[in-house]
């Protein structure tokens, strides 16, 4: 890589950590709206400050979203960066060996909430561009899309990118991740999608003593049978039109599955599981984890919970169903196919909740963007990066790939075991310092690629 | 009847009333132990003071059994007369318009904790045995067994029953009973047996992310499965062995169930169900409800039961059960059916704890005591009475039939809105006045089966 540049960031490095405990001292905990205002006012100020076009755009009942704007105007690459400046609360407050808004260093970490989710992914990113700038090297533009309700769910997200046309890139990358656990850089190409539904079956005015299960029906076997009509003893989604256009990994895909490290001795041991579902290994294991539609029940609650015995026939029961959807199914069709499968089934009269909806996406290993990050994560950290074609989680990702038809990665500085949502969270500033030049890398390496 | 002896309760009843209201008037509640010692002693010396030959009977960790023996002595029949003496906690006392433990009378009916549930039918037996003695009239011996434990399940009754031979007998009344809601006379010729089990699937260390259902498998689908093996679709239980042995009613039961008041309609009304079980009416619904061994779910636990949504992999999922046994199924053979079914269906990990089991039991209506009461009631209420070949309910009347080998009816005073278990529990007096001419009478017609 560049060597000024990586000369540049030793040295201003004492200055990026400083400016990286200034914001982790700004408390912005999204579920209490302590701080987090303030914390984007400072932000933006910060950014204009370091010749980034910065604004506060404000979402009607919801936490201000920030914009910001760098490098040449006119015809060249858009490379949109997103992350939040938001963080989880604090608590448990007892837990924490160092103040949680201090930003304290110890040993070669930084510790404080928000320093590894995400606030030292995206100061990484701010850096990046200031010593891109600063030194005439900027090759395209880059804009900042920060939101301050990632730790809520994102509530606003989706309609804030459909309301504005100021987001509009040749891709995107979020930085709001981390490195794999065993140090080396991840690359997520996709996340699967999810709707989160309640099912709840009635039978009854009120519980009723269970000698009356001989007599009347019964909510709970309504609901019982209702979930197992959906899956077949092996685990297979029996909801008609459900694995319509479902495809086989392509050979490529397969092969970046290959290079995950996959340990499944580590993941039964740590999850107490006796065997992986459905008695898979290795690959075929890995393959399904990614790639396979689920349909999981997060809750059931029906009768008597207590201790010992009640024998009691109960009115009510339900069940919270969350399913990932994958490739391209679409939430709101599943939604459908879900309804029309109870109806045929006999389960019409389940009351539906839909509680959440996200869409499945992908980018493709041959987007510029992909190959982009995995060039730049090979140069800065010496290693080849671990690349998902998919990730096994959730979240907003369609939003650039689906509504506004980008390409999209996921990769970020943050160490794998940097505590976040916990006490005593931390980023190495090692990780910090390779954060800036991986930045400044895959920003350079983007536009290399997008001007072939 | 005999009117020397409806003459009798008419002049007495004022005494028996009084006896009554200061039996109400202490208190003996089982759940807390509030009074049951003070009550049980103050019981046996007046069963001693009106000519029963009364005593304790001291039951480790339990609560004390009275056993009374009055009538003649030698080569006659016995019938053995069995209630209890404590109530119901009074809470909410809010609720209560009257002083629960007051016995106050108020119109024609005295209220109080247990007026209805069950000393009124208790008092109603000893005011029947004090007449038929004083008056000569004793046709057979009475032997009294009332336990302090019914409300909270009658832990120690099966131990106690089968440690003592001093309740030798030819029948059982259960005057822990109450009238049919038409105001008829209701003779109960068996129960149901029940087991009550909890399943409990456990899968993993602790909840997991969600995205991990593709991973590993999940104790909630395990729970729902191994459910869902026990019945088929349309509530058939589906364990081998289960309906073994299981016989049609007799032309003669069918005959009681058509004389059985059932009006679907106002069972539709009061539970909400849209409909009855399997869509069935009148005879047939009836039939099932009385005679159909059940698999109801009493509850269901897993993972996340708050409002709105929580992506977790639950480690463990729990079902409580209660299987209703009917005919000669037995308690302990259904239990090792059900772990031999889990074990072969692939269930075996599943842990089964039995939190209680009670057997079936039944007695022919062409049994004396069937008879003698069916009589009785017809004299005394001057209607035919209800008579249940078997009750809906399960409880201890199998010690009696199965254990001692006796017929065992229950039958009893107390009206059927009496609101036992509930604030202002009452009875009517002149249900009470009719219940000692009833135990009166059956007495007496028993003595004359018994001797044909």
């Amino acid at each position: 890589m560049d060597n000024g540049i990586k000369r540049m960031v030793d040295d201003r490095f004492d200055d990026f950590v400083r400016e990286l405990v200034e914001l982790v001292r700004r408390p912005s905990v999204s579920a209490t709206g302590e701080g987090v205002e303030e914390c984007a006012d400072y932000l933006v100020a910060k950014m204009e400050r370091w010749g980034i076009d910065a604004e506060i755009e404000q979402v009607p009942d919801g936490e201000p979203v920030i914009i910001g704007r760098v490098g040449p105007e006119g015809k060249c690459p858009t490379l949109l960066v997103y992350d939040h400046y938001d963080v989880q609360p604090p608590e448990p407050l007892d837990e924490w060996e160092y103040e949680p808004f201090s930003g304290e260093i110890s040993g070669e970490r930084m510790y404080g909430r928000g320093t590894t989710d995400s606030k030292g992914n995206l100061m990484a990113y701010l850096s990046a561009v200031r010593l891109l700038s600063e030194t005439g090297k900027m090759p395209l533009s880059v804009k900042f899309l920060f939101e301050g309700e990632e730790e809520i769910g994102s509530p606003h997200l989706r309609s804030f990118v459909s309301s504005t046309d100021s987001l509009d890139a040749d891709a995107v990358v979020c930085c709001d991740s981390e490195l794999d656990p065993s140090g080396r850089p991840m690359i997520s190409l996709g996340m699967k999608g999810l709707i989160y539904l309640e099912l709840r079956s009635r039978a009854a005015k009120t519980d009723m003593h269970s000698s009356k299960a001989a007599l009347v029906p019964s909510a709970a076997w309504n609901l019982v049978d209702a979930l197992r009509s959906l899956r077949d003893s092996e685990g297979n989604i029996q909801i008609e039109g459900w694995t319509d256009g479902l495809v086989e990994p392509t050979e490529e895909e397969i092969e970046l599955l290959r290079k995950i490290p996959f340990d499944e001795e580590e993941i039964r041991k740590e999850t107490g599981a006796r065997e992986l579902l459905r008695g898979r290994h290795g690959l075929e294991a890995l393959r399904g984890f990614l790639y396979e539609p689920t349909c999981n029940i997060a809750g059931l609650t029906s009768g008597y919970q207590g201790e010992g015995s009640k024998t009691v026939l109960p009115a009510e029961a339900s069940a919270k169903l969350d399913m990932r959807l994958v490739y391209d199914q679409s939430a709101e069709r599943c939604i459908q196919l879900l309804r029309d499968h109870l109806a045929v089934k006999g389960f019409g009269e389940l009351e539906i909740t839909v509680h959440g909806r996200l869409e499945p996406s992908h980018t493709p290993l041959s987007a510029p963007i992909s190959r982009a990050a995995a060039d730049a994560a090979r140069e800065v950290y010496e290693t080849d990066a671990v690349i998902y074609p998919k990730h096994h989680a959730s979240g907003p990702d369609y939003i650039f790939t689906k509504d506004l038809g980008m390409h999209s990665i996921w990769t970020g500085c943050s160490p794998a075991d940097g505590r976040a949502h916990a006490p005593n969270e931390f980023i190495g500033l090692e990780e910090y310092r390779k954060g800036i030049l991986y930045a400044c890398e895959l920003i350079s390496r983007f536009a290399g690629e997008s001007s072939q």
